[in-house]
């Protein structure tokens, strides 16, 4: 682990929404957007937090993102709509679309919202955790740029493709379910890929669709999708990819498989359009149109505590719940410090540069982590 | 492969029909079960087919099942609802609980129902094909009993728990996805154990949690959930898995995880109940509500052929699409016919006698294949 330093939430935060608002983005939305960052930092997913700051700033900088977007439903029928994102900043549109499937869940027991014309839109669970505010069991998906081969196929074609599906408990926290379609992350190639270690046999292919346990096969081959193989079920990851693709990008109009844009300026683009940006999917169901509310709750509570208490393998402590690991890290998190690393400071200091926002990370730094020199 | 015979569709539906008809099921709903299970024989899918006759008639006799349910809703809000199967047949239930999806969805866009007080209720694509008919986005699920255990557990959890979904093309056929949230069937560990053979690591650990390769392992053992291991994304399957013993389970007020009843009756059932029968899980999203429908399903062509023109890996003929191994089988034996084996043959000979209901199979089949000592 290299050198890492600790910050006050707050702190990071502030910066976030100050950067927004410099190209354009009004104070709210820039607290909105600002607030899907930092959720994703506090509850541990360091790779879709502030850590991705720099990314959206180069967006905005090309002029691929709305500061100031209009986001409408182009089409709806009581429980389902379409709704077009303006090119605005998917952390805006997220949220607000999300919103919209809330509200006609509310109206009319569910509610369910395709999106196009959006960007990148942070964790999934953000989404599906705002549903249980308003006891509703929350849904939501997104499409992202190809990095996964279908089964048997030598060509990145599908994203990770994250499905999100959070219920509420009575006296327990949530489950909150939040998983990438492909065996593992990109991320973790990364990672083994700096310690120059190699990668389990399952995860990659090269550009050739032959097996690779090489972690820098990552910049011309594929992921797999979950399952991996034939034989361990690498047709049902690529199913579930699909299922994700279909219902956020072909649904809503958006683009969909290897034609959705990516998020990094330096990728290759994919080389036409089928769409308009990229696509959510959200969803809203409102537990009292099943039961009573405290009712289903309270046999969630069951569920938890059973699982809780199934016997574990020799060497494991216990069985988790979906969403425990995310909360851990946000119990400890929100009471404490976020940490960043050099290389995402040094992405910081660029961003404060270029927009001319200050970034007094030296003061605002509570501890430094590591070797100092 | 052993002996097998074959048969018209139409000769083994009938005597389907006759036999639930012969327990008092009115002529309507011993067709619909008949069709639901017939389906299944024709996509393919054998052990969902006619193979599973003589378990339904096992809860017949026993009087699990009740030949006349009064099927309800007892609670809901527009668009979603909860449907009491009273204790019917899951192939009666099944459909009649997807109608009042679909209806909904006429209605308000979408249907979304959670399913209590039903049995097993045949393949989940039946249900999601149907939707098809109606221009709708069709979605079904059903928990089953325990035979995957949650990572790290050492003991059978959840079921093999499928999800369908399906989407419908313009001038192609449609996207089926049909998944069992565990690594592989049960079925292909029993076929390893006929054969002697040994089954791959990471389908199944024994009963104390431990890998293993022994496929009679099956009888104490657990398979494991899509994904099968940490490292290769095992906690994902567990969560898909999760994820449909809620919706089905949970949310409807049915068993869920280790409670859920078991089809066969020589297993041991679950030492407690913690709801009603069974729960499935419909869902249907009018397209119309979202975009114009024939526009959706010309996306959907691009889709198709643009994944079907993916580059497949070396040895491989091609890149499939969702449902294309069914539809394969559908085309090929509703034009010819179904191949019944021996096993299944004694089963119905069984049920016939214990029916009353006349089974002239040797009349009836068209031709035996294999070896006829």
């Amino acid at each position: 682990m290299p050198n890492y330093y600790l910050f006050k939430p707050e702190f990071l935060s502030e910066f976030t929404s100050k950067v927004f608002k410099s190209f354009g983005v009004v104070e709210e939305d820039a607290q909105l957007a600002s607030d899907v960052l930092s959720k994703s930092d506090i509850r541990g997913i360091d790779s879709h937090g502030i850590a991705r700051l720099k990314s959206y700033v180069e967006m905005f900088s090309i002029g691929r993102l709305n500061p100031t977007p209009k986001i409408s439903i182009v089409r709806d029928k009581k429980s389902v709509a379409t709704v077009d994102g303006d090119s605005g900043l998917g952390l805006i549109v997220g949220p607000k679309a999300n919103e919209i499937a809330m509200d006609k869940a509310s109206k009319h027991g569910s509610g369910w919202v395709s999106v196009c014309n959006t960007n990148h839109y942070g964790i999934a669970s953000y989404y599906s955790l705002k549903a249980l505010e308003r006891d509703m069991i929350g849904w939501s998906m997104t499409n992202t740029s190809s990095i996964v081969s279908p089964l048997w196929g030598a060509k990145s074609m599908l994203g990770t493709n994250p499905i999100s599906i959070a219920f509420p408990g009575y006296k327990n926290p949530p489950i909150v379910i939040d998983l990438a379609t492909s065996v593992v992350a990109l991320g973790k190639v990364e990672i083994a890929r700096r310690q120059g270690k190699s990668i389990p046999e399952g995860w990659m292919v090269d550009e050739k669709g032959r097996d690779t346990t090489n972690p820098s096969d990552m910049f011309k081959g594929s992921l797999l999708p979950l399952g991996s193989t034939r034989e361990m079920g690498g047709h049902k990851g690529y199913c579930l990819s699909s299922l994700v693709d279909i219902l956020c990008g072909v649904l809503s109009g958006a683009n969909w498989g290897p034609y959705v844009p990516q998020f990094a300026m330096y990728e290759t683009p994919p080389e036409k359009s089928v769409g308009k940006g990229i696509g959510h999917f959200f969803g809203a169901m409102e537990i009292d149109g099943f039961d009573e509310v405290n009712n289903f709750k309270k046999r969630i509570d069951q569920w938890i505590e059973e699982f809780r208490s199934t016997p574990p393998v020799e060497g494991q402590e216990a069985v988790l719940i979906p969403g425990d690991p995310e909360r851990e890290a946000e119990i400890d998190r929100s009471k404490n410090e976020i940490p960043v690393i050099q290389a995402v400071i040094d992405d910081l200091n660029l961003v404060a540069r270029t927009t001319k926002v200050p970034f007094d990370w030296e003061q605002a730094c509570l501890e430094v982590i590591g070797n100092k020199s």
